[in-house]
């Protein structure tokens, strides 16, 4: 025997690394392996040369002899103002890091180190941090491949800068359109939201950066869109439609998942046993980390009374790493007054432990000296091109688009036009000057020559003041085509606090008037009264109007189809979102996206989803209840047959129940696209649930020339017909169900399939 | 031993009689006790002298040699219109349900006799069938003493007319108000619905009159607030919320409950053995009867695929007792085919059975030997009294209200103000003409001598159409006040079509514009832009202004404060609502009714409840989560002050948690009022469940003359500080509560109490 502690060993299994490890350590040392407490901008100080660690840093690590892990080193302090004066550099990034970590393993008693943790939701939000477009635009690709390229490019830059564990939102649904977290869901329905959820871990992993999915569970369907308010659903409803993604992403390797804000049915996440446990490891066999949302554990103090016992609650019920709070600190007298036995602290040690190991931090704890993960495609160009993808031409006149040589004089319009901070979305790195383009760039940019592209607001973000509105009615009444860019925004001032309940940030919308990102629900999902107006008022000039809608959440839309030639869905396409948008424009790209989420006509009939109970409904007395446009949705500049789908079998035993549907789509138009077929199924009888509309259960991207025929095929098997059975596991039951394929939700053809028994 | 049966011997016990007669029937017999097919007008023609039974009638007593019960006798068939033609009057509804009855006994080999259940949902649904307000008007009266001798009443008129057992909402709560049936609702919180549906049982039990109560359970809640939709809710929610009326009223006595159309979390009710049996039966100990609602078990065959399975769903679940559906009278089948045991059936028929025996139908069959029960007060003057208490004054400028001498001239305008049918609600008994009083009439008749009452409706009940205003404006600006009749309608043409989902009337509404009513559901609470066009153009005329909100639901209000001087609703106040509106406007009659429901400012902002969980949520960007009218709000003609709650004991242990809390209240103004003293529990810590900002537990209702000063004593025992425990029972959890008393939801001062350990 050496004296090098098996835990040192970097050819002995992790359990037994664990093992050893956990042995040797105190009931301190362990406390401080499950708390992630500082911010990590505070752990530094910015010095005339560089940079040192601070008391509060030392005496953290102090505190228990080490230190679990550590939120957002790379991240300036988004409390005080996001400015590049505060934040790290991409060059600093893993000096820094690596500085922290020396700290980490050369003071203290067993070397542990550090965890560095990262947002990353759409792209890593630090200085220098390549944005993506919002994960809503993500959604809208339908391209899950060029979702994974993404996330291992930026799995890379991270990596890169010293960070190992990226937390990205990918498990909400945006099952309210209301709630300003909207723009960091896949969509709304379960299965897209599980394919890009596995192509976030796929990406991630192949840069060996570590994902923590956010968030565990059902935050997107909290009462009213109201920011980690209660989600009341039963466990079916959260079964079929806010459990799928995690499922997927915990299948596919995720390093962790976080707990949420959000109560379900009374249980708060972190305090929710049946959820972290019962359902996460006994069911799901899940051994990965379970992260509790900033803060969240001290909100339990509201339910013990006391926050030593909120802690014992939050570990009891499968928290293994805080964030932020002051309970998971006191957690060695939680043991000690016997409220959690040491057991149940040590399984949460090992998970944490288990990851350092995993991740290799033992044997290279530094940044410096890693060997770069380079990524086929660097993340600028893929946020481009998701950018591009994503893209929904929701309304055409069939004339208007693509803009052509009679375009000689275009006016560009709205309070979205020109404004980079206005189409990046919330949760972003800070935007160095000069970065990105705008739509109106873009335009100028894409014009060929002797094109005038001419640019006026035309009204503001919010509001009903109709003063700007003349002079941009002006431009577009001497223009052939004004391009009217509307929606919201999620741009912070500089100077706005917020707390994590986002309670503040209602009063304190910045200059250009906030109306999404976290804490920043809207109630009116109509645009504003300004916006209404100013399409109103462009198109009555006659001139033909194209609405460009930059936007992290799908507001709801009045009638345009009469009103103006065409409508599309930007989202939030990030900073080079702008040339992305004048390339479909311009016809030098397809709009190819596709809805992934429903568009309401307002905000008085939600719920509005595609996949809601099939209670055969017919609608309020004054309006619809479906959708102004719906899931699946998205119109091409060219035409696109669908035949009616085929199986290879039209009965299948309940063991064995695979089968091919093929459907066969011919490009009828004179440009080329790449289709998205869609593959729905729908329950007639059978089954111990009542059954949806319709259920997404796959889709196929077909490129097709202008002509050209091609057939989708997708195979069909047990995980395509599943459904969540009586006690709430997932499987295939017995009975009738129709196959539908189509462009989407709302024009499919339908075959039907008998399965067993 | 004599020739006669143990099932005829009115002295032996019940349960030994329903076991003699069970043992006696075929499965076929059976199978007919547990049906309730036939609708009760296709029992009888009418004839030149008279009625016959028909053909149809007599074949199904034949089909299974008995009949269960029979649905709506005294009622015109509801689908062919309403009339007077087709209705059986009061005064032979006797005749017709004895001939119907001894048909049965006589042709029928055990002679079981038939239990005629009718519609009751305020008052007896048959012509000339006293018509109570709605229960959300019964709710607002916060008096369950008034409503259980209006019980009493309604009960003794049923029965007087051969009625044995009436339908009658009360389960429902309003948790979304765009659903049509808002106003069959007590209001939206379950203690308030639990009191009056406690006073529905007692009151209807002293008439002999059996009650099944609608409907078990969740209906309110469902998505969208669209009709017999899904009910998405856990368990917890459900507990807490939705089963606390049906709990109440189960355990004071009530014959049954009504199996609703809706699912929950997946379930349809009918078929859902947790609720009907697993919490029903075995956790409440319940053994009343569960009757399905019309139709709801045929919607089991999209589970089944068959209606002899589905009809086994839904025996095995806990159904005793079908209506309409095509799949009870196929049991003999789902029997033989093994689907489910005949001792299933047998417990089912047997529940049928004992409310027979109970009722002394064996005894005594006929209504027309009957001693009738005689209320203490005419259902007429009671319904009137309730109309009174029920009004509630939302906004006052001070000076408005009551009329006084000035007021020579009053302009009554608005759509609501001369339509007794506009202001009876749904569900409704057909009124014979001259029936009643309308605004306009009870103003005219309250009027002082020499005042002039004019009138014009100013603008159609739904719409924008703004033709009609200025002659509104002309007589408002003549006029020393203007009283404003505005609101919804669920007043059916008689030509209506309908089904029970309701879906062919969102466009079949009535001339007048329907906006409310079983299928009627709004997703605009708003009232329409003719209505609010004509608020602000009287408004302007200077003259001042008294809304009165004619509704079924809440609807959205905008601040009016500042344009009119004063608001009330009256709900939809029945027939003679109109006097009782008028005797408040006039002050012959003090305002004192209070909001069991929230108002909300807009549908942009629900769900709005008093007592959701408590997040600390702060508002969305652009507008409050909060009410526009709190819950338990209603202001006077006078002002009341309110001191402290204090406690005689501010600690209490778990096991017998018994003090008083009391409150001193002081009549400070001129007019005397009966004050509703409200008084809230607020969960601080301790419990399994997230708390609700606050839960009503208690009110009392203190008359006080101008300058005297009351206590208010409420005994507080376990169930007033009960929740909801970790397995769903109801009990007392230790931690510390706020006890909380004041004039509304919103205005209340707080008294800490420790509760054990």
């Amino acid at each position: 025997m050496t004296g090098r502690p098996l835990y040192r060993d970097p050819d002995a299994p992790v359990q037994a690394r664990v093992r050893d490890l956990l042995d040797r350590m105190t009931l301190r040392e362990k406390v401080g392996q499950v708390n992630q407490r500082l911010y990590g901008w505070d752990a530094y100080e910015r010095t005339p040369g560089g940079h040192r660690l601070t008391e509060t840093f030392h005496a953290e690590v102090a505190a228990h002899d080490g230190m679990g892990a550590l939120y957002g080193l790379q991240r300036a302090d988004p409390w005080s103002g996001v400015g590049f004066a505060d934040g790290i550099a991409a060059a600093d990034g893993a000096r820094v890091a690596d500085d922290v970590q020396r700290y980490v393993v050369e003071h203290t008693r067993l070397g542990v180190p550090v965890l560095f943790v990262e947002e990353v939701p759409h792209g890593h939000q630090a200085l220098d941090g390549t944005v993506l477009p919002v994960n809503l635009a993500v959604g809208a690709t339908w391209d899950p491949d060029l979702y994974e390229s993404a996330a291992e490019a930026v799995g890379a830059e991270l990596r890169a800068r010293g960070g190992h564990v990226a937390l990205v939102s990918a498990l909400d649904l945006v099952r309210d359109p209301r709630w300003g977290r909207a723009e960091e869901c896949f969509g709304e329905d379960p299965h897209l939201a599980a394919r890009f959820t596995e192509a976030l871990v796929r990406g991630m992993g192949r840069a060996r950066a570590a994902v923590v999915l956010k968030h565990f569970a059902g935050q997107g369907a909290t009462v009213g869109g109201r920011n980690s308010a209660a989600t009341e659903l039963g466990p079916r409803e959260l079964h079929e439609i806010h459990l799928v993604a995690a499922r997927a992403g915990v299948r596919a390797g995720a390093a962790g998942v976080m707990a949420a804000y959000n109560e379900l049915d009374g249980l708060p996440c972190v305090a929710s046993h049946p959820l972290l446990t019962g359902l996460l490891r006994d069911r799901w066999g899940y051994d990965g980390l379970v992260m509790a949302d900033g803060g969240a554990i001290d909100r339990l103090v509201r339910l013990t009374g006391d926050p030593v016992a909120a802690g014992a609650m939050a570990l009891a019920a499968g928290c293994d790493l805080s964030l932020w709070d002051s309970c998971f600190p006191r957690l060695a007298e939680a043991v000690t007054r016997g409220l959690v036995p040491e057991a149940t602290l040590d399984t949460a040690v090992a998970r944490v432990l288990g990851l350092k190991f995993r991740l290799g931090l033992f044997e290279q704890p530094y940044a410096s000296g890693r060997p770069a993960h380079e990524p086929p495609y660097p993340v600028r160009e893929l946020s481009e091109r998701i950018a591009r993808a994503s893209v929904v031409l929701l309304e055409h006149d069939g004339a208007t688009l693509p803009l052509g040589p009679s375009a000689r004089r275009i006016a560009v319009l709205g309070p979205n036009a020109d404004s980079v901070p206005q189409q990046i979305g919330d949760y972003t790195a800070p935007q160095r000057p000069g970065t990105g383009f705008t739509v109106l760039e873009g335009i100028r940019a894409a014009a060929p020559g002797g094109v005038e592209v001419t640019h006026a607001a035309g009204c503001a973000l919010t509001g009903a003041d109709l003063s700007a509105i003349p002079e941009a009615v002006e431009l577009a009444a001497s223009s052939d085509v004004a391009v009217l860019v509307l929606g919201g925004s999620s741009a912070r001032d500089g100077a706005t606090v917020f707390d994590s309940n986002g309670a503040a940030l209602a009063g304190a919308a910045g200059p250009g008037g906030m109306t999404c990102g976290e804490g920043v629900d809207l109630a009116e999902l109509a645009l504003p009264a300004g916006q209404l107006r100013l399409i109103d008022a462009v198109a009555a000039t006659g001139t033909p109007v194209v609405v460009v809608l930059v936007q992290g959440r799908p507001h709801a839309l009045p009638d345009l189809s009469g009103t103006v030639g065409a409508v599309l869905s930007a989202w939030y396409p990030g900073p080079w979102g702008g040339s992305a948008v004048a390339d479909v424009l311009f016809g030098r790209a397809e709009p190819e996206g596709r809805l992934p989420v429903s568009v309401p006509r307002s905000a008085a009939q939600l719920p509005v989803h595609y996949n809601g109970k099939d209670h055969g409904y017919r609608g309020y007395v004054d309006q619809p209840a479906s959708a102004r446009h719906p899931f699946g949705h998205g119109l091409s500049y060219t035409t696109v047959s669908y035949g009616a789908p085929r199986l290879s079998r039209t009965s299948v035993p309940l063991d064995a129940p695979t089968l091919t549907c093929t459907v066969t789509v011919t490009n009828t138009g004179h440009r080329p696209v790449c289709e998205t077929v869609q593959l729905y199924v729908r329950r007639m009888s059978g089954g111990s649930s009542w059954p949806r509309t319709r259920e997404l259960r796959g889709f196929a991207r077909v490129p097709l020339r202008p002509g050209e025929t091609a057939e989708a095929v997708f195979d069909i098997d047990a995980d395509t017909l599943a459904s969540v059975t009586r006690d709430l596991t997932v499987g295939v039951e017995a009975g009738e169900l129709l196959l539908e394929t189509g462009p989407s939700s709302a024009r499919t053809r339908a075959v039907s399939l008998t399965v067993g028994p």
